[in-house]
């Protein structure tokens, strides 16, 4: 299934409509060509509306939102909506701030999403309020362990309940559910944290593969995560002597660029609960 | 020709006013520094017309534009026009929505670009208005080909001399014409287009060419084309096992750094029609 | 003492908040993660106050300022003053415009500033109204070098005193002073100026280190200086026939990211005047 999904998006090669945030805006647009996507960036209110018309999925970022970018993203949002084009959630830092916090839930109250993608503590907060953060990452006593591994996938499964969304938690183990069915991910590598935005990497390339499998869209974000996290494995297994968190950078969205679905398929490492 | 306006370039070092996209404005930078200019960055309306006015070129390019960069650009392309610097403007997604399409054509009423270089389908907009746009990439119908190629260069020699400018048609060949002369070139690689920005680093350093060689500005144009293909092709003769869209990336720009004159005049592939 | 400085600033890892350029900014996050800081941004100034009070520093960069994110410097320099975090300002372009001028002096009258990093004649614009400045470069007429030496020693000590800041004034010859003593540092490459951004990664990663050690301010901010300039020398051994300024960039950060505190102090080439 993870390689339909894979194969899907190869061969449809949606465009995705990304307001996201200017630190990592760069990796978004290349991860999007990498997995055979087509990345385009609007965030004027006049412009946004109508680029969003052109494409198949939207990726909503709120880092580095601004008083101009948000009504964009809501005006945005509600017009891909609408258009029945497939909607993601990231919500940077919610939990940090206030407007952060109440940007999300706003956006949730009037846009309904298919993903929501973010960590445990920004998931967190927008659930019940309570999840604490160190900035743009999850707070260490949040985060979700093979010892409490069962709360943390009867959460997931009730905010996606809740919420009519899938629910994907990204961390050391990644969890993605619909409410019914939750995959509990173990690809990827701890120094992934070391180079910022391979969340917001995730996040444009999920958009993707739930763009072009709109009819399972569970399956579709579980492969995303899997192929981000078999990236991080690739991408590290070709490290050098003296490579850093910059040429990492590269490497994963390298490993992305030459995966397909059969290395998707065989390199997942999961479980459904 | 084509080395004279490399070594001129590298010569004189101009320094280059981009108000441009914020997805790719680092590659931007880097490529003005691998090719021997010199970026600077400025957009808030009262900053960027003083900042414009110590450089010796212009790159205006509407990736990404706002209601906040809309009327600097205005104001800056003003100035620069004013003060005689090289000018260029980069339609970016000219034709996928109302307010890019207005804006490049408010800014061509108001300013005389010495270049403007898009896909086709954004030209195609600027010239006819019946461009085709997928996002920021040109359409598969409006593509130059060998079999369409002799319509293509009337097409841009009649609107180069429509504008007064010189007209830069990239992709899979590119054509560049300032009304009498086309050039015709086949420098460069497909998976070019599998990395964010070429396009957004070939204006800047296509601008950087043209400041440099005020009397040439056709073949300057035609120098930049050739210079970006070329480092395409030899960026991915570097390319190793594994590798992918974000070491290509490094690549070209590492090839345009360790290009000189001797190097392009014998690399470039073209004919003059 | 440079090496406890940076084994300081790895065992703490400092949340660095940076209102900076957007030209830059996705390198500044990578080398803050590679030095064992984490980044935040925001910008709105409904955000950037309450994102300040949950970081340990600040870093305010202002290239492409504008006039949305020169209140949010303001209003976020002073909480994060009231705060006691450890506050640097890069006043990049200093000389070049007005605004530039006038808003790095405004950010001085209203701020304490811990360290203010800049080129010579960035700094010497603040002093004294005199510098010239090449866009973002230093104006060669200004540059510090060996027959020079002692009175820009004497001046970079003079403006400390008169500050109350530490100045760290970087190029060819570095100079770190916070008026009694002064760190004249030659680690570093010329080739690193052919990389955009390599000023920005510095005050980034300067106000990490001086997070990590607010009782040494003079020193952390002059191991800052080492360690970058050790970077370029270590990521310049790294590079390949064919290399250019695209990977160097990536190098340097990987050599910061795998530096350690007996690397630095061992590599470290400075004497204090």
């Amino acid at each position: 299934m993870l390689k339909q999904c894979f194969d899907h998006l190869r061969a449809s090669g949606p465009l995705i409509h990304n307001i996201t945030n200017y630190v990592t805006v760069n990796d978004v647009a290349n991860i999007l060509l990498a997995c055979g996507g087509s990345p385009i960036m609007a965030d004027d209110p006049e412009d946004a509306v109508e680029i969003t018309a052109i494409c198949g999925g939207l990726n909503l970022n709120i880092g580095t939102l601004n008083q101009r970018t948000i009504p964009a993203m809501m005006a945005v949002g509600e017009k891909a909506q609408e258009l029945g084009h497939a909607l993601l959630l990231d919500p940077v830092g919610a939990g940090a701030s206030t407007l952060r916090t109440r940007t999300a839930k706003n956006l949730m109250d009037r846009i309904h999403f298919d993903v929501i993608r973010g960590n445990i503590s920004e998931i967190k907060t927008l659930a019940t309020g309570s999840g604490s953060t160190k900035g743009v990452d999850a707070d260490v006593s949040d985060a979700v362990t093979e010892e409490n591994l069962d709360s943390a996938v009867t959460f997931a499964k009730a905010f996606a309940k809740e919420t009519g969304s899938v629910i994907a938690i990204t961390g050391a183990i990644d969890l993605v559910s619909d409410g019914q069915r939750c995959y509990v991910i173990r690809n990827g590598r701890a120094e992934m944290g070391r180079i910022t935005g391979t969340g917001c990497q995730l996040s444009a390339m999920m958009c993707a593969f739930v763009t072009a499998n709109r009819e399972h869209t569970l399956d579709a974000a579980a492969a995303a995560v899997c192929a981000m996290g078999l990236a991080g494995e690739i991408g590290y297994s070709r490290m050098a002597e003296g490579d850093g968190n910059a040429t990492y950078r590269n490497r994963i969205i390298d490993a992305v660029y030459n995966m397909d679905g059969d290395e998707l398929e065989k390199g997942a490492k999961y479980e459904i609960r």
